[in-house]
């Protein structure tokens, strides 16, 4: 799982790691309203608060999260089936979410989990990042600003970080981070008995 | 550290890392007999079974094993010199060796270590590239692939263990692993306080 503030380029950054072989993009369920260019069923699963709310409620969640307002989750169905499939599945996730899947005692998610922190370069780059995306007013980009600090202080509870960049170094970093987990000998150990 | 039984292309690998940038290899003393094409001082220090037991017993070897009745050791001194300077140090080690390092109490050396055993495909694949190289004679590989059905066991003592296919492609496993490892949250954590 991938955890960074809004702004880091987390998102571009898993759609270029989305092109990796045996590795699937888990899509997460959201309340947010849909934005230009997103796809239901790419992007997110878009739903309305009642539908998220009952899926919440009958344990088909593996986290949520309350994020400014929105409910976020990750679907836990099509997480157990592709880990139970030999593959990799990318979860791009909030501080708050990986704090829920790290608490997990399912231990195929405890043997399967590897977490990766973005850390943005500084606040002020962040703010001109948030701006130039264009997609925030000002206010939310405010919101946003203060949540990244809170959100930063984080950073150790992931096994990696990776201090940002450019998106073609933060590529090469992340592709070298998903590689290298799968040759843990912890993890051939389970595959191969 | 990396470590594979004879045959393996442990050496040839290691001769590619050694060009990563910030990635020191260290030179093991030893006191076999120095092989056709092989340079003292870059490929091994080459010792006498005198001066490299002065050594060992005046503390300034970090590991020592004897092989084939040969003595092989890695020099203390440079691997804490190239860790305070902040470089990666790569030792080409074998299981022995691999134990004593791991066993270290030094609190550098613990925070330092990481560890990779190359599997070779099969024995039979390892003896045919024993008889390939020419440098040993039949019976020098006998012992070899005896000793490597020992080695194999040991994979799981290491945290990577990766499964030897091509030089090319083994090569992109292991620079994805020294790469990955640079951005354990922990060593930043050492780094940056």
């Amino acid at each position: 799982m991938v955890s960074a503030p809004s702004g880091t380029g987390k998102t571009t950054l898993c759609t270029h790691v989305r092109q990796t072989p045996d590795l699937v993009y888990s899509v997460s369920c959201t309340t947010r309203t849909i934005r230009s260019g997103e796809k239901d069923g790419v992007d997110y699963f878009f739903l309305s608060r009642a539908e998220f709310e009952k899926r919440m409620k009958s344990g088909q969640m593996l986290e949520t999260a309350d994020v400014y307002g929105e409910y976020y989750g990750t679907p836990k169905g099509p997480v157990l089936e592709h880990l139970a499939a030999g593959r990799d599945v990318l979860l791009d996730i909030d501080v708050q979410g990986a704090r829920q899947i790290r608490a997990s005692q399912d231990p195929k998610i405890k043997a399967a989990l590897a977490d990766i922190f973005i850390m943005p370069p500084d606040l002020g780059e962040l703010k001109r990042r948030l701006e130039g995306r264009g997609t925030e007013s000002a206010k939310q980009i405010a919101t946003r600003i203060e949540a990244a600090d809170g959100e930063m202080a984080d950073w150790k509870s992931y096994r990696y970080t990776i201090l940002s960049s450019s998106m073609e170094e933060d590529l090469i970093k992340f592709r070298a981070i998903i590689r290298a987990e799968r040759y843990l000998s912890r993890r051939l150990d389970l595959q191969h008995g």
